[in-house]
């Protein structure tokens, strides 16, 4: 079943976006009387059926909204400082958006490489990989930030900054509690620096270990991502 | 700390193979006296120290064997039909090697849509991702067979098919108790037919869930991957 993603979608006749348009009929091949799926990113999935396959305003009769499956009880929020090869980080976007989470913030720090970053480039990636995998939220993505600034922001629920020099041993997923809301603090290549964890640890960050590994900056956030995922559906 | 890999290593006086004396010299400009560790892709890593900074055949001195850092007390294994786009399997490769992995079989199925790889293109991302996060022990893959073939094989633990259609809900890592040798065989973007997941449980396989989310045939290797060194890794 194939599925397209309007975020002011309503019950009724709507007509598709250009780009959405474009990839229905010259990519999908979609024709009049095509039934499909649209999401709203927000939670809703309606019927669609195709009544004018135009390639760049497609016209489709959406109806029948039900709530999507992706849905659980606690917030999982990653954190992570851009990597210096985009694609690890967009591989990153990808992967947790199939595997399930709520929000993406993004920092530089002292040992960052990568101080910029294409917002809509990375929305992109977000929108084909909830679209692939037939998820009903679109993960939230924030803009890049300082650390300094970002760790002194409000978060409502246990807040991790994964460090690998400092010799941590405590495991997130040992320390972690099911049901917890949760931020996940990943550094870049250079990991972060002791003035940081330092700060992180004054605004209320526990340090912790994501196992033995040593992981790359995007597998590291993958990992931490799963493992939270993973212990809410543990017995 | 730079890494290299040389299976015959030894202590005593050796020559690099012409990659990886290209790879010192050239790309990580060592010089003469310069200090690395070289790991034989069998549990060891030694101090080296480039005596000969020759770009083809770089002369090095090996000594201090040291067991790596990367054992385990299971077996990891994980069966996974060739993706149609190459560059995800070797993204799976990488970071399983990454999160750690033992051994890795590739199979063609029903509905695979690739028949063929590359062996030594494989067996490149995984001496690479060896290197990268500093492991002493290379995962060992195995030649492509057909998934009928396979099935067969004998193997000494627990053995699982995830499998998507079928509408199993028990949760890998519900079923995997820490400790056990472990194989998990992935379908292709087509999934298992229902004949194959037979055919799997006449031979031993249980089938098992990934959890609710629909994952890319790659995503729910590393899934499977990490689930059991997590599960292994928790008090």
């Amino acid at each position: 079943m194939h599925f397209a993603c309007l975020p002011e979608a309503k019950i009724g006749i709507m007509t598709l976006p250009e780009e959405e348009s474009k990839h229905c009929v010259r990519v999908l091949r979609m024709e009049v009387g095509t039934a499909f799926k649209i999401t709203n990113g927000s939670g809703k999935i309606f019927d669609a059926v195709m009544q004018e396959a135009h390639p760049k305003k497609a016209v489709v009769a959406l109806s029948n909204p039900e709530k999507g499956y992706d849905f659980w009880s606690f917030k999982l929020c990653i954190a992570i400082a851009p990597t210096k090869n985009n694609d690890r980080l967009e591989w990153f976007l990808e992967k947790a958006t199939e595997i399930g989470i709520d929000e993406i913030f993004l920092f530089h720090s002292f040992h960052s490489e990568r101080r910029q970053v294409k917002p809509e480039r990375l929305q992109k990636v977000l929108v084909a990989a909830l679209k692939q995998s037939l998820k009903s939220r679109l993960p939230k993505i924030h803009d890049l930030q300082s650390f300094n600034q970002f760790v002194k922001q409000d978060f409502q629920g246990r807040k991790f900054i994964a460090w690998i020099d400092g010799g941590v041993t405590d495991l997130l997923a040992n320390t972690y509690k099911k049901g917890e809301n949760c931020l996940v603090l990943i550094g870049p290549e250079g990991d972060f620096s002791p003035e940081e964890v330092a700060l992180a640890q004054i605004n209320g960050f526990e340090t912790v270990s994501l196992g033995q590994a040593r992981l790359r900056t995007e597998t590291a956030a993958l990992v931490a991502c799963h493992s939270l995922q993973l212990i809410n559906q543990m017995k």
